[in-house]
């Protein structure tokens, strides 16, 4: 836990008291005393530091902290995700290692939608509710010291979520893409001009089938592959989100040279 | 499982005989009948084709394959992997996870040794013995569909690691790199030229001490950052290696582009 993330309604003026596991580690794992300052942040909102003022060890430990945050605007916008994820809904397993490290890597939105290839038993999974996997999402944000959670939406129909509702969606994106290890156009080929924010597109185990690649492509979704390997979704989640990254650095960096 | 490993002495001239998870995977899983064919590959040799004679599914299952194995010399020498990661040791439930990916990613070697920052409690871990790391590396060569076993070695104090046994290597690397979030410079800047063999070093949790990276400076480390966001070790594993692929791809592909 490297950031304290709070819920907005928890900050009193310029007070914050904490009961919860959050105080745990303060004490715990931290051992925090009065007048330390820890790094705090509101869910979707500014970084501040805290100041323990009081702390209670009688269980549940309590910990009372004065926070002061950033103006709003100095949230360094040009730091916002650029990449959403959508995903063939993976095994519960899998989707909250997904959740934990697509926040911990910076992720404006998932889609979470079915796939022929998607066994039917995992929709009954307790984590596609929102009390369920957004404390795997706040994990990664208090691992990598960010306070923008992720937004899931979660369509348990294909033929709806292509027809209806990512049409909607698309104007919001400089490129669309879908990872599919047939293809043959590597990243550099995919990517050449500094892009603007991304939905990549990323199959269940075994892959699309070509139903889906079709009405992929009829939406305007590009295909790239990263090679011949097979990866697991969580390892390609976040292979996909580093080498987006790295493109992006570089045009971004200099853009003369792509 | 997208290739069946085999080590070499399992080989009988062209035949091989499987009674293990394997020839459960093939029957149960994949539901093999005699004339199908799958991939097959020898642990560190060629990649192949085996073709199912027999099955006896009286438990134990019992599946007779003959095999036939491309050339040594057309194992793809250009697919070697080129990066060699440097660890301090992680959390064993961590470790293992990395052991996996880092097989599907393509990793040679493996160096893991001790940091400040390390639990001592970790180096009891029973997965620091082969016969227990093994497994985990073979499941992320069956993934990725690859059969070159990344090399592990284990060194269990930092300075004889980094004094006697690290200067030895060195000459195998174009590239010795420590990922440390307070550097300056991006990847861009410490690969400037189609890289060789890349040792890249990944801290503890809390990160390596300043007496440590004094140390890797002196043996000729380069510091480089991915960003301000602090990572776990297995996700800052995959990051690296992937950001590290693209920024080579785009260096083989195009050497005039930097």
């Amino acid at each position: 836990m490297n950031i304290i993330l709070l819920e907005r309604p928890e900050v009193q003026i310029d007070t914050v008291t904490l009961t919860d596991r959050r105080a745990t580690h303060l004490v715990k794992v931290l051992g925090v005393r009065p007048g330390d300052t820890v790094r705090i942040g509101i869910l979707d909102g500014p970084q501040g530091m805290g100041t323990v003022t009081e702390i209670s060890k009688r269980s549940p430990f309590q910990v009372r902290l004065t926070v002061q945050f950033a103006a709003e605007r100095d949230a360094c916008p040009e730091d916002q995700p650029f990449i959403d994820l959508l995903l063939a809904l993976p095994r519960p397993i899998m989707l909250r290692r997904i959740f934990s490290q697509a926040a911990a890597l910076g992720v404006g939105n998932i889609f979470i939608t079915h796939a022929q290839r998607v066994e039917k038993s995992f929709w009954n999974a307790s984590l596609l509710n929102e009390e369920e996997y957004r404390p795997h999402l706040l994990q990664g944000l208090e691992q990598a010291i960010d306070t923008r959670v992720p937004k899931v939406h979660i369509h348990g129909r294909f033929k709806p979520f292509i027809e209806d509702i990512l049409p909607d969606k698309i104007a919001n994106y400089s490129h669309l893409l879908i990872a599919h290890p047939d293809s043959s156009s590597p990243l550099r080929d995919v990517i050449v001009d500094v892009p603007g924010n991304i939905l990549v597109a990323i199959g269940p185990e075994g892959g699309w089938i070509d139903y889906e690649l079709d009405r992929f492509a009829e939406c305007g979704f590009t295909a790239f592959s990263l090679g011949k390997r097979i990866l697991k979704v969580d390892t390609a989640v976040v292979t996909i989100h580093a080498r987006l990254s790295e493109r992006r650095d570089l045009l971004r960096l200099d853009p003369g040279n792509q």
